[in-house]
């Protein structure tokens, strides 16, 4: 649901075929994206959705668990794929995917994650031209409603990829990595159950240290109360303006209902094919983003907001403008096209996913074993077999 | 200079003598502090201070590195102590200060520290409530232009007590150990500087893990580019409003100045005796503070301001207000004066300002080995001989 709007508005794009277990979503995506004599398909498997000529790529939103064998069926198809974040929950089954990929000899991409976000790749292409010195110090804050969304019971059960590990510190490493320009050395991490009803990780802080000198703290909260798009200008995670009056909107709503079927039904009913159409809604009025982030160069202080990026430098701040994205989420297409296309490299590569996983691992790992975990290129090149 | 508006003001304290090198100094405090028949005495040594029978307890706001040979002449003249933070360089020198106290029989407290400012006060005791549960995660994050306010030379010298870890750490350790409410088990730390002609500590950033099983980041950047004080509503670290049009003042009276001496002369500029009387100043509009907190607890998220602490509970969050002190950092002389006249044990004793230096002497060690240092009831107590 969240990417859709992109691919529906992207003019890169055109969506031929999506493959839905529910009647009801396959045949209000046949009568939303058929137009003009084109006539969009809708398979009840995925076998039948790439056995269609018509499919050149394949979004792999499934749940995290299923990541992997849907990869391994798209890439022996010959489907250029663009997997959701995290990319899986074991780090041989990155390996497994990239190399199914590179055996098949299509690109597989890893997204969305909030990395691609605009001002977060504005705010590295400043770090990169070198400009305000080298990054040092990154700051790194989120406070959501995360886990009171409504959820399926494995989306709160750590073993079967839920909590706000794997699905939110996907993020929060992909940007802090992005912003570093390096990979992260070693870490140190707690993590925090604050809710007994709801069992998985909620919260978690870490201590990153990177390859290049730099390091990071990490914070997130996905308990539903502080939120950090306070420091955002009360612009929310996709761009859309927040209303600070609706505090405790998620608790309340969770509220309504009793039991785990009960919670997934309500989950069911934010899913595609229950309500409206989702191609022709408004465009965002600022950029996703993934919290309050804040990084320490030699020569000045760069803060990516919802609009822009904000500079401090030593003798004056300014706000280096972001205008509002036409298409929400276009990054993440502009780059699997031009990957696809003309050759160019992904930024976001089965490799880059997998590193991100690592450091998902690291953060539950340092937390159970209470030791600093070493990570750096060695992971990753153990991953890349 | 910042403690003299609360001496002069605080009705539980009467000033009756200083001593000061300067001769400008002396006067103005004669001048200032005599009235109504009473005069104020000014000395040229600490002898001279420590044999007049009319001082009871006497503030030693010497620099860092005096502190110990201060506090041992001030404890056997039966003076009570109050000694600026950081209590001194060494964890050996702290030993001496509690023993001499102890052997002298009078009360040795630590501070101004901002851990004596009301909001961190106030929302220590919501948390001690145990109406939200216990503290689990706490942010502390701080950026000013510490060092970029004139500095004598051995203020840049880390070896000699400068830098930001000694002299800002102090504060923030003090603040997220009262907030925590259990001793440091163990801290990761790094350090930064990132401008050569400052050649000491202007930043670093640290994980905290407290007894209590609490975990804390903190960061902090002296370098006078992001401004916390926009997450306080700008009120400054003295409850003071600020401007934010000024940007970079610091950094601009600084650049007028082209050697050492001329930098120690401008600090001199600001030191007592060189203008108008002190004990008239307003009272400020705010509380003082140390940037920005917020405590994730069981229930709810705590986030102390200059004017109140935010309550961010599961339903609704709300400010808990605290009108605008008449005298600033009351605190420390309430709290002395409870000690002196009614033996109510000091929270800033000496084992206290033991801890944090032992903490401030972890972060540097860590940054330098770059390893986990374990902390905890040890060092202090080991500190206590």
């Amino acid at each position: 649901m969240l990417m859709l709007p992109t691919f529906a508005q992207h003019p890169l794009v055109r969506l031929v075929a999506a493959t839905d277990p529910r009647p009801e979503a396959r045949s209000r995506f046949v009568e939303e994206f058929s137009s003009n004599g084109f006539a969009a398909k809708a398979y009840d498997t995925l076998d039948g959705l790439l056995a269609d000529e018509a499919v050149e790529a394949v979004y792999v939103a499934s749940p995290h668990q299923f990541h992997v064998a849907h990869v391994r069926s798209a890439a022996a198809a010959g489907k250029h794929i663009l997997v959701e974040k995290p990319m899986a929950l074991r780090l041989e089954d990155c390996r497994a995917m990239i190399d199914v990929a590179a055996e098949a000899g299509i690109h597989l991409a890893v997204g969305h994650s909030h990395s691609f976000d605009l001002p977060y790749l504005r705010t590295a292409e400043l770090i990169r031209s070198g400009r305000f010195g080298r990054p040092r110090l990154i700051v790194g804050s989120n406070y959501t409603d995360f886990l009171y969304r409504p959820r399926r019971p494995e989306e709160l059960d750590t073993a079967q990829g839920g909590g706000v590990v794997f699905s939110q510190a996907a993020h929060q490493l992909d940007v802090v990595r992005l912003l570093a320009g390096a990979e992260i050395e070693s870490l140190r991490a707690v993590t925090a159950r604050l809710d007994p009803a709801r069992p998985t990780e909620g919260a978690y802080q870490a201590l990153l240290l990177f390859e290049n000198g730099a390091s990071a703290t990490l914070t997130y909260s996905g308990y539903g109360r502080y939120d950090t798009d306070e420091q955002l200008g009360w612009f929310g995670e996709l761009g859309q303006r927040r209303d600070p009056s609706q505090y405790g909107a998620a608790r309340r709503a969770l509220a309504q209902v009793s039991t785990p079927a009960e919670e997934a039904a309500l989950k069911e009913k934010r899913a595609y094919g229950t309500s409206g159409n989702v191609a022709g809604r408004t465009a965002p009025a600022a950029h996703n983003h993934f919290g309050h982030f804040l990084v320490s160069c030699d020569e000045a202080d760069l803060r990516p907001m919802a609009d822009g990026v904000r500079v401090y430098a030593n003798d004056r701040e300014w706000l280096d403008p972001l205008p509002a994205p036409a298409v929400p989420r276009a990054e993440v297409v502009d780059e699997l096209h031009a990957a696809v296309r003309f050759g160019v490299p992904l930024l976001h590569s089965g490799e880059w996913g997998t590193a991100t996983l690592a450091a998902c691992l690291a953060i539950l790992e340092s937390a159970a074993t209470g030791r600093e975990v070493r990570l750096g290129s060695q992971s990753t090149a153990s991953a890349r077999g």
